[in-house]
C-alpha cells in the first residue's frame, strides 16, 4: 500500500506521533512511510531554549516562547509518559517540578532512545499544504531553510503538530503607541535578569502573567504590577507584586489603573495576552480556526478535521495534561491510519463532537475542567494499547496542585507528588524554588550531599 | 485585452508603481487592471511607525523597522519625486533632513492626492505566488487577514514591491545564548528612551549601527560600544560612543573586545547586522536570492526576473537613491507592461546585466557607488517620460553629504541642499538635529517665530 504520512513539527506532540508509529514498527507491524518536517535545527519544539526573539536566522517566526529559569508550573507526574517514566529516563526518582533543561532532556530522551531523528527533516519549513480531491492526497510544499530549495511532496495523511503557543496574540492597548519604555509580548520574554531593579507592568491573568510576574519577583525586579481585564488571579502575591484592574492610562512613563493605582518610572510593559492558533501554511479550507479551549470546534476526538479526517491536529486543546495527552492522541491517530480503528461517518462524528462540546460549555471551574480533560484522555486510551496508568490519580494530583497554588504561590513548586505510572512518590527538592536560581540539570539532579561538597 | 497586474506591497516602491500607472491613465492611456496587496493596515511600508515588534496582531512578521525620532539620514533632495516636489506637497520650502512623520506625509501625500488607495487591498497578505506555464499566468493566493479568508487570483504580471529591510539578518555570536541582558536586532529597535542610562553594545558598521548609536547618544544612553567585524565606520564619535573590533567575548554581563576594551554592566546588545531578501510567498523558481548590493543577479534593468520577465522586482538594490529610483523603475516597468518598451531577448538581456554587474564588481568607494546608481537611474529614465530632473546635481549632493558626515557625524543633518527638481535651496532648520528631541511634523514645520511664540 505504501501510504505516506507527513508530520509537521517535531516538538512534543510530533515526537509522540513518531514514537507511536515506531512502537508499532518495533512490534512487527507494517507502518506507512513517515516524514516529519521540523522548522528548527533541533527537536523539542517550545522546549528548545533560544536567545532569539521575533524572527530566526532564516527570517522565520521564532517558534520558542521559552525563557531562562522556567520551571514546570505543574507536577511532572501529570505529564509523565506512561511507557517511559521519569525514573526510567533518569534512573532515579526526581522531584516534582523540574526546570526546563530537565524536561527537555526527558522528552527528547525517549525520542533519542529510538533514534527518531531518522524520520525528521530539520530546518525544513512547511510552506503550503493543499488537498487534491481527485487523488485524495495532500500536496505539501516544504522549504529546506539551509539551501532555500523548495520541494513538493505528496502525502495520504497530514498531521499538524505545530503547537499553539508560538504565535503571540498582541492586542493594541491605548497609549502603547506613545509609551517610551519597552513594550513586548511574553513570547519574547527570555531572561528575568533583564528586569532587575526595573518597574514593570504585566498585562494578563493566565499562566504566562502568573509565571512571568513570579520570575521577575524572584530575580529582583523593583515592582511588578499585573493588570487584569475581567478578574484577578487572586493569589497571595508577595510584597512587590500587585494585581490591579485594567484599563490602564499611559502617559509618558507612567500608568494609572482603573482602581487609581499609579505606577511611575515604568521601564517595561509585558503583554501576557496569550497565543493564536495560526496555520498560514495550510490552505484555508484545511485550517483550524479556534481560540484556546478544551474542545476546539471541528476536530473529531479532538484530532480529526471533520471536513477531511485525513488531516489531523495534535495538542490543539488548552492543556492541563500535555505530553500525556499528546501520547493518547498520537496512539489514536496512528491506529486510525493503521486501520485498527475505523472512523465513523460524518454525522456520527458530529454527534460525538456535539456531546463533548455541550459538556465543555457547561464547565464552570478548574476542577471540572480537569475532569473533562481526564475523561477525554480516558476515551482516547480506551481505544488503543497505550500503556495503562492511573489517570484518576493524575487528575487528583492536578486538583491538589490547584489547592497548593491558592495556599502559597511561592511554594507550590516545593511540593512532591506520586507518579500515576509507577506509584513512586517524588522526593522533596533540595532547595526551595524561590531560592533555586540555578536552573541547570546538574544542579537539579544533584543530591544534597553533592551540593554540600560543591559548596564546601 | 484586459490584462491583470498584481503589485505586492504598498510601501514607497509599490506606491511609485501605482502612481506610474495612474499617471498614464490620467493621460488617457488604457491601463491593465491593477490590484495591490498590502499586509499592513495602511500604506507607506517601512515608513509606518508601529510600537509592535516581532509578529503583528495577525501573527505575521512585523514589516516595520522604523523607530521613533528617526530623521532622514540623507538629504531629502536626493529622494525627491521629480513630479511632486517637497515644495509642491508642503507649499513651502523645508529643511533638508526631515524626521519620519514629515517623510511619511510626503510619500503618502502624492498617493493620497490621486486616491491610489482604491487600487489597494489592505490587511491582505500574499501567501503563495506560482507561475503556470500553460496559461502564461500567475496564480496568486492572498489572505484577507481581517476575515482569515483566502482567495486565489490569476494575473498576467506580478510586481514584487515588498522591500528588503524588513526581515532581519540575525547571526549567532558566541556567548549570546548565555548573556543575561537584552539581545535584539535593530529591526526591533523602537525608542532610544528605553536605553537612557544604559550600557549598550551595537554590533555592525553600516547605516543602522551608525544611526542607532547616534540615537542612543542623543537620548542619554550611558555608553555605546560599537563592535565592527572588518573595518570601523571611523566617524569622529562623540564622548560616550566608541568603536572597537570584534570578536567580543561575553561573560555574564561583561563583554571584552578584540582590542582589549572591556564593558561591564552591559544592559543590551543590539545587532545592527542588516536584513535578508526574503520572499517566502514566491515559489522557489521565482525567488530572487541575493545579498544587499547595487546590482542583484538575475534582474534585467534591475527589475525584470530574467527567467520570467513578467515577474518584476522594485527597489531590491542597496539604496543611495530611494524614492527617486523607485519612480524610475516603476515608470520603466509600466512602459514594458503597456508595450511602450519591448524587452529584448534573453541573451541580450543577459549581456546588459553582465555589463552592469562587471562595473559593479569594480566599484571601490562610495563615490563610485553613487555614480553607478546615478547612471543606472539615468539609463532607466532615458527610456520613459518620467519628469526631467538634474540627476548630476543629486549625485553631487550625495557626495557632499558623504563629506559632511566625515567632517562631523553630529552635525551633518544641519546642512542645507539644493533641490535637483526645482533648484530651490533648502532653509537651515531652526534647531540643530542634536537638540531637536521632538520629531513631530508640527515642530519640524514650525517657523522660528512660531517656536518662540509657543515657548513664550
Amino acid at each position: 500500500m505504501n501510504q505516506r504520512v507527513a508530520i509537521i513539527g517535531a516538538g512534543p506532540s510530533g515526537l509522540s506521533q513518531l514514537h507511536a508509529f515506531e512502537k508499532a514498527r518495533l512490534n512487527g507491524i507494517d507502518i506507512p512511510e513517515i516524514v516529519c518536517f521540523e522548522k528548527q535545527k533541533n527537536w523539542g519544539g517550545l522546549w528548545n531554549y533560544t536567545w532569539r526573539t521575533g524572527l530566526d536566522e532564516h527570517g522565520e517566526p521564532v517558534h520558542g516562547s521559552m525563557y531562562r529559569y522556567l520551571w514546570s508550573n505543574g507536577p511532572k507526574e501529570c505529564l509523565e509518559f506512561a511507557d517511559y517514566t521519569f525514573s526510567d529516563h533518569f534512573q532515579k526518582n526526581i522531584p516534582s517540578f523540574p526546570p526546563r533543561p530537565v524536561l527537555y532532556d526527558y522528552i527528547t530522551g525517549r525520542a533519542k532512545s529510538e533514534n527518531l531523528d531518522r524520520y525528521i527533516q530539520f530546518e525544513t519549513v512547511a510552506r503550503r499544504v493543499e488537498y487534491d480531491q481527485d487523488s485524495d492526497q495532500f500536496q505539501v510544499v516544504v522549504e529546506d531553510l539551509k539551501t532555500q530549495q523548495e520541494q513538493c511532496q505528496t502525502f495520504d495523511y497530514v498531521i499538524v503538530a505545530t503547537g499553539h503557543f508560538s504565535i503571540p496574540n498582541v492586542p493594541h492597548l491605548e497609549g502603547l503607541e506613545s509609551f517610551s519604555g519597552r513594550v513586548m509580548h511574553s513570547h519574547d520574554f527570555r531572561d528575568a535578569e533583564e528586569f532587575r531593579d526595573r518597574n514593570t507592568v504585566v498585562i494578563g491573568s493566565s499562566y504566562s502573567a502568573e509565571d512571568i510576574a513570579l520570575q521577575m519577583y524572584k530575580y529582583g525586579a523593583r515592582s511588578v504590577t499585573i493588570g487584569y481585564r475581567s478578574s484577578p488571579m487572586g493569589f497571595n502575591w508577595p510584597e512587590g507584586i500587585k494585581e490591579v484592574p485594567l484599563p490602564m492610562k499611559l502617559q509618558g512613563k507612567s500608568a494609572q489603573f482603573a482602581d487609581g493605582t499609579d505606577q511611575d518610572d515604568l521601564d517595561a510593559i509585558i503583554l501576557c495576552t496569550g497565543y493564536l492558533h495560526s496555520f498560514p501554511f495550510l490552505e484555508d479550507s484545511l485550517r483550524l480556526k479556534t481560540h484556546n479551549c478544551l474542545y476546539p470546534d471541528g476536530l473529531y476526538k479532538g484530532i480529526f478535521w471533520q471536513d477531511n479526517p485525513k488531516l489531523m491536529y495534535l495538542g490543539m486543546q488548552d492543556q492541563y495534561y500535555t505530553f500525556t495527552m499528546f501520547d493518547a492522541q498520537a496512539w489514536y491517530a496512528r491506529d486510525v491510519i493503521l486501520g485498527n480503528i475505523a472512523l465513523p461517518e460524518a454525522s456520527v462524528r458530529l454527534e460525538d463532537m456535539t456531546t463533548w462540546k455541550t459538556r465543555e460549555e457547561a464547565l464552570s471551574n478548574p476542577f471540572e475542567d480537569i475532569d473533562f480533560q481526564t475523561d477525554y484522555i480516558k476515551d482516547l486510551c480506551a481505544a488503543t494499547d497505550y500503556e495503562d496508568f492511573d489517570l484518576d490519580a493524575a487528575a487528583n494530583a492536578f486538583k491538589t496542585w490547584e489547592h497548593h497554588k491558592v495556599e502559597n504561590i511561592l511554594t507550590y513548586r516545593d511540593q512532591a507528588f506520586v507518579s500515576p505510572c509507577n506509584g513512586e512518590k517524588a522526593p522533596v527538592h533540595h532547595t526551595p524554588w524561590l531560592n533555586a536560581l540555578d536552573d541547570s540539570m546538574a544542579a537539579f539532579l544533584a543530591t544534597e550531599k553533592e551540593l554540600v561538597v560543591k559548596a564546601g
